[in-house]
């Protein structure tokens, strides 16, 4: 991939693609390093995630979890112990065969995802169904070395969470599942305003080692989905493998039931083109580094005027900041102000301040909204005061667009052709009979694959499957759709 | 290492390394894992790195600093640029030989600090002195492969932050440094309760590659040396080495001069040998996971007085909580609750509040304090409004206590007879002559190496090295201590 020049930004309805690989340099979120498919994550891109962590952390936390932390490194033998585990994850490991000047006796791999180191503490953690619920979540660096990389939708080494945890009962483990993809589901909306619908994977696009894995899926600007988040139920797959078993009430032996559930800097991706525009990002504010940028317009050799405007400019910048506003004062020397609304225009910051020599003689301010475009002069005084109002209301309009964008394009087909033709345009509900044959050449032929049995839609009773005309696999329709 | 039972803890006094030992363990601070010389960090311990690392951070963005992401794996080719820096870090490497099923063409290095791998990056950042300063900052995994390792002061993987700044001048790159230093210094003291003497290593302890490493150093109550965070001047070594050159502002060409900085969880090591006793961890209320914990004293089989009970101990938490405290319930069935007590002394909670039915009739609670062992019984509307002082006191006292301590065991020697018998009982003070051949003698003599030469402390002003009589090669007296 090639860092493109700052100049040019593809059109978004030109080319959905290189406008992706273009903005995530262009907004300074990323820059190429000399390991393949990783990526640095620019303090402006690090920002972002600093912020959802903040967020999700919170939620976790209260959701009873709390945060630990295991070795990066995994014996490699530990993968072969869960059988579809080291079908799924192997080919992607990279492989640490040296340390210390001697090899090792055991390779270790850098872990790709925990289960199984985390399998082989928690089964001495637990002993007695006193010990259990284990509730708990690590934030860390994984790698998977995938052969196609892009910049947060899927690189070698990516940051996420993982948070593992094992249960006396099936029952409680699957409401756990379900309890943390309705935290990634709120987390979506609330936060990144961004809707998505929760549902379950089919078999073939399962966890390796999971007995469900449930997922949200977001719609982006170009209409694909992307998988925004994973809660996985393992059953007794990884507490059999591992030996996490307890004694139970009655005193009996039974094995845990473990979930995992994980989110990552993939993520950003899905705010990216979630809410991005032909000019550049448009971030959330719950979300966005810079909530608020204000750019002095410096008047040229009065030197009066200037040190008026930089006054007015610290003092605005203050009452904001004591209201709980993220600002940014842009005063560098040198960058014309119009560089610098192009360059934060760019960047998604939500509101831009203007104030320049007539608005401090007036005691007002230009302020820009990035979503609108709208433009109006305010009061200083106003704008401190109704800031932190006109941000969450810039988030509501924000998801609002989202939604009315993602409503807009989630169709639904009654045949296969019906199917086919709808696929160039949006989501599509359908009828699916639940043979992975079936879904196996649906993929072929369009290119889309089963997103979701959404957990709440059009109900499959009484219909058929739009490819094999086989009674439904599932209570509802499933949603096709083309995906990253 | 074998991870003790849960009952007894040796003294401190009897065999300090193994009261350390067995006491990581006791307080549920870590686990053994299956990859030799790294720790499972469990929750307790964890969640004091979750608040080291928060006040931390928030003093490096208030000097300035942004934080972002470089990748975890550097090619190995990038340490020989730097000859020092390939000479102190290639022994210890962990390196990846294999990934995605392929022999890579270039072994791939577990970053053991990230010097190579970023100045590669500020190489294409830095052009024109507008650039600069770069601040930047990551909270990271790193890995040298040790060979003796021992829970948080020394493991094949450790969590640390590590700062990384570019200047165009020495002198900014200089004043960075003793910037961060005193972050640092200030961290330890205003939230550890850790007086530290912050100095400059000598030459044969710099950091590989540096031209001068400064260093804060902390006393623990066995009396040895523990290097606390380290905070490095490079010159223009990285920056000649990876190409990290500026257009001056005379439209010349010059090279960046670089710092880093490193904070890591060793520093938990210092926390727990610089305050625990030998009923186990006292911890600075400050950085505390839990500031309070309340244990109800449950009748034994009179419902109503164990519901009133808990009714009074749930509003206690509530008011606590509701005045900033983190208060933790101890509510568990089945466990006494002198078992109770017992278990969060040995954690090292601040202060313990015991609630029984007696109590609940007086309106009172019983407070024990974990640092002076004193017990009160206080109104429970008083002891809520009372303990954000009272923690602050804890607080102060706790310093106090190490501080005293610290200076206690500061001494000076004026010859090598005073000095070899003064290093059994503390710090010495004494006069070198900077000669790395004497100072590696005193070393193997003595088992103490030169600490630092302290920024602040006795003059050398005249004096004469207690080694080899030769004139002093530093302006102050150094301190020699054994050391972790």
């Amino acid at each position: 991939m090639r860092a493109m020049s700052k100049r040019g930004l593809t059109p978004q309805s030109e080319d959905f693609s290189a406008w992706y690989n273009e903005i995530v340099f262009q907004a300074d979120l990323v820059d190429l390093s000399p390991v393949r498919g990783s990526f640095v994550i620019r303090p402006y891109g690090y920002a972002l995630w600093e912020n959802i962590q903040r967020d999700l952390d919170a939620m976790f936390k209260a959701t009873g979890h709390e945060n630990l932390y295991f070795p990066l490194l995994i014996p490699m033998s530990f993968f072969a112990r869960e059988a579809k585990h080291v079908e799924g994850f192997s080919p992607e490991l990279a492989v640490v065969t040296h340390a210390g000047g001697k090899e090792l006796e055991e390779p270790l791999a850098i872990r790709p995802t925990s289960e199984t180191i985390i399998g082989e503490l928690y089964s001495k953690w637990v002993q007695s169904y006193r010990d259990l619920p284990l509730l708990y979540n690590q934030w860390a660096n994984v790698m998977r070395w995938e052969l196609r990389t892009r910049p947060f939708l899927r690189t070698t080494e990516f940051l996420w969470q993982e948070g593992h945890t094992a249960h006396a009962t099936a029952d409680e483990a699957i409401a756990e599942t379900h309890r943390m993809l309705d935290v990634y589901a709120a987390f979506a909306r609330d936060y990144a305003a961004i809707p998505v619908i929760e549902g379950e994977k089919t078999e073939g696009e399962r966890f390796a080692g999971a007995l469900q894995t449930l997922t949200i899926e977001a719609m982006m600007r170009d209409r694909k989905a992307l998988q925004s988040g994973t809660s996985h139920y393992m059953g007794e797959n990884f507490s059999r493998a591992f030996d996490i078993s307890f004694n139970d009430e009655n005193n009996e032996q039974a094995f845990a039931h473990t979930t995992s559930w994980g989110f990552s800097t993939r993520f950003i991706g899905a705010i990216i083109m979630s809410h991005g525009d032909d000019a550049g990002l448009i971030l959330p504010p719950r979300l966005a580094p810079h909530q608020v940028v204000i750019v002095p317009i410096a008047p040229g050799k009065d030197a009066d005027a200037a040190a008026e405007v930089g006054a007015a400019v610290t003092e605005l910048a203050a009452r904001l900041r004591a209201g709980g506003v993220r600002v940014k004062v842009d005063d560098r020397e040198g960058t014309s102000p119009g560089r610098k609304f192009n360059e934060w225009e760019r960047k998604g910051v939500p509101f831009r301040i203007e104030l320049g020599p007539n608005d401090v003689s007036t005691g007002s301010a230009v302020l820009v909204d990035r979503l609108s475009g709208e433009k109006v002069s305010l009061a200083t005084a106003d704008l401190a005061e109704r800031m932190p109002g006109l941000l969450e209301e810039f988030q509501r309009r924000l998801f609002a667009r989202a939604k009315a964008f993602r409503d807009e394009h989630l169709l639904e087909a009654e045949d296969y052709g019906e199917l086919k033709e709808k696929l160039d345009h949006g989501w599509v509900y359908a009828t699916h009979c639940g043979d992975p044959e079936s879904e196996a050449r649906i993929q072929q032929e369009t290119k889309a694959t089963v997103r979701c049995i959404p957990l709440d839609g059009p109900s499959a009773e009484g219909t058929r499957c739009v490819h094999t005309g086989r009674p439904s696999g599932y209570p509802r329709k499933v949603i096709f759709a083309r995906a990253y």
